[in-house]
């Protein structure tokens, strides 16, 4: 994936899970982060339809509101998704659980819905449980507080940001005049532990699409996989890591599914690069791309090794251009190659060419915050980029005076 | 393994390589260093067996003196061992592993030895050719300074630093007065890129028992296994990774192989303690223990989850007993538990209960170097201990500055 991406229709509709049309959402602050910014959020489906996807952490040790929204996911129906930062209500027990049952059934009395209806994704400290009157007020406030507009966009994305320096908001067109357009809209955080298999991160993901359930499933897992399970920080996964898409139907269009598929994965790229280049203490967003991969899975792996190799990421951070380490975390992993027919370039200088020196080092430039290294294989055709960041002093220090 | 290892016998003899009798060594400077400091290191073995084995970094971009030393040890016999710090010899290509096998005639020359029986180890910048003419008269020089004194052990020791601040030597008597003892002796270095399956980790074992190459290779393999492997600094694997361990047979010993085996066992987990304590930039050394686990497998893999955890290790560095993350690391795992029975301890108090708060966190001090972290899965009986280092400012500093 590339680190750049701008919507590429003229007419760019506004960003945001209210872009499309059938969404509602609202952020507000509701004292759980000491900073009084919005840490409670609240998006409704108005329909006609609430057909929806999801993915979530596959970490065992998964936090309540997980559970909890695997659960509202299972037959496919989602009419409100309530969020919070401030608290991850992960190892919380079975008043964790409790908590986020609890909450789950007041947006659902607030909005006349079922709790069965409503996911619940959270995130912040582990092992805390939720201060549940802080929580409630603030989702009675959200509700209050729902509109189609961009603000509401705005305050949602706003509202589900930890240690994010900016709110992640995405849209994409679908389709012509011709076929009709619908439209895909989102938002996302997650500043740190980003890993591949997701990471703490949230992402809601909205369409005015006519579209099954299972049409969103399928079209939700592709887009992951060439995504988010492609951005990797520091190799961690989150206990709380939720991805949903909520599908109104309000366009009473169903698109071409290929043409939706392809959409979303370009809206989830964008936003996995937003989190990337905002990830916790990072000097530089690097793309590891593997090609000539004997497989697509060979170049995966050579790729995810090299994006968490701590020597490679202090060397980037340093300015330094040591292929050395790249090719060292290469000779780790098990895909089809010849050591003396590795060639590494960074920044588009071959600096490591059949396994050894190649072209002068001092012509690499790594001033600039994007970085890219390619690896050849030399083993076929296939290819993977992972995007991951350097390894920086900010990094020490926002996750050793950071608790989470 | 525990942290700290003292000689267990009230007569500790002399420590190093040429400890045992039928070793003799030398460290000199030849200026491979910019520092000026040690960095070509002999290693005799003066009979009256040559008995031998090797364990080699599993890396599949190997460094030539790791391909030619290989071949070495393939037949059981190794005379001596040539060491230089100040460049790894690796991604060198065919010019590479010319310069070492051109080292090792030289050697074998002057000690009047073939040079199939000369084993050679590097350690230092990858991608770069040594310095031939410098590598070869340091090696003239320290085949005229071999010696089996303590000093020998010393210079030898001093000779194979990159980033070590300190030299690392041990011993070990096997055997009592009635059975006749022999003796372990060995050096090491390594003070980054330490991971399991060895890591810029070169050891050199010697010992005056009679055993057999066999008996070596099995005792070697059992010993690295239950220290080296268990060691890990940064999850990164070095490209030079060697461990060679020597007999003489000069006692006329043959000590019971089991005893002898967990001598040499200790041996190794003193220097896998040594290098971990001395890694770079580190403030914490943390000794993570996996106990009640179905299986040694499941135990060893949770602590190396762990131990590879750059927010668990951020956390420790600023001094925050964070077991969520040691949880969250816990369940990326495919271990035995279920989340709601894991217990985790820091510093001997219980934060983590079944998987919830525990014991009061405020009540665990991580002012000390030392820092053990248990975790209890709670699905059987076995266990298995990791150590590793915070991550820390002064690892990005050393790593970002330091190209290796």
């Amino acid at each position: 994936m590339s680190l750049a991406h701008t919507n590429t229709h003229p007419s760019a509709p506004a960003t945001g899970v209210t872009a499309p049309a059938g969404f509602s959402a609202a952020g507000v602050p509701a004292g759980l982060k000491s900073t009084g910014k919005n840490d409670v959020v609240v998006v409704q489906n108005l329909g006609p339809n609430f057909t929806a996807a999801g993915v979530f952490t596959s970490n065992r040790v998964a936090a309540a509101p997980v559970h909890w929204s695997r659960q509202v996911i299972a037959d496919g129906r989602v009419d409100a998704v309530l969020l919070n930062s401030g608290g991850a209500n992960a190892c919380t027990g079975a008043e964790g659980f409790g908590n986020t049952h609890r909450s789950a059934e007041h947006v659902a009395q607030l909005l006349n819905i079922s709790a069965g209806d409503v996911a619940v994704a959270s995130t912040g400290l582990i092992g805390v449980q939720l201060p549940m009157d802080k929580l409630l007020s603030g989702a009675s406030e959200a509700v209050s507080a729902l509109a189609g507009d961009q603000n509401a966009s705005d305050q949602a994305a706003a509202g589900i940001m930890t240690t994010d320096t900016v709110p992640k908001l995405t849209s994409r067109l679908v389709g012509d005049s011709t076929t009709g357009q619908v439209i895909i809209g989102g938002m996302a955080k997650g500043a740190g532990m980003l890993a591949p298999a997701l990471a703490t991160m949230l992402v809601v993901l909205t369409t005015d699409a006519v579209l099954s359930a299972e049409q969103l499933d399928s079209a939700l897992r592709s887009a992951t996989a060439m995504s988010f399970d492609r951005a990797d920080s520091d190799g961690c996964m989150s206990t709380n890591d939720t991805v949903l898409l909520l599908a109104s139907g309000a366009s009473g269009i169903t698109p071409d599914i290929a043409e939706f598929t392809a959409a979303l994965t370009d809206a989830c790229q964008e936003l996995a690069a937003k989190l990337i280049e905002d990830a916790e203490g990072a000097d530089h967003t690097i793309a590891i791309r593997t090609f000539n991969a004997a497989t697509e899975a060979d170049a995966l792996e050579v790729s995810k090794a090299v994006s968490r190799s701590n020597l490679v990421k202090t060397a980037i951070f340093g300015k330094d251009p040591n292929w050395g380490r790249v090719l060292s975390e290469v000779g780790t992993t098990k895909a089809a190659f010849e050591p003396d027919e590795l060639n590494v370039a960074i920044n588009g200088v071959w600096v490591c060419k059949n396994g050894g020196v190649g072209e002068d080092r001092e012509l690499v430039s790594l001033e600039d915050r994007n970085v890219s290294i390619d690896i050849d294989l030399n083993a076929g055709s296939e290819e993977a980029t992972v995007l991951t960041n350097d390894l920086t002093h900010d990094y020490v220090h926002e996750n050793s005076a950071y608790s989470s």
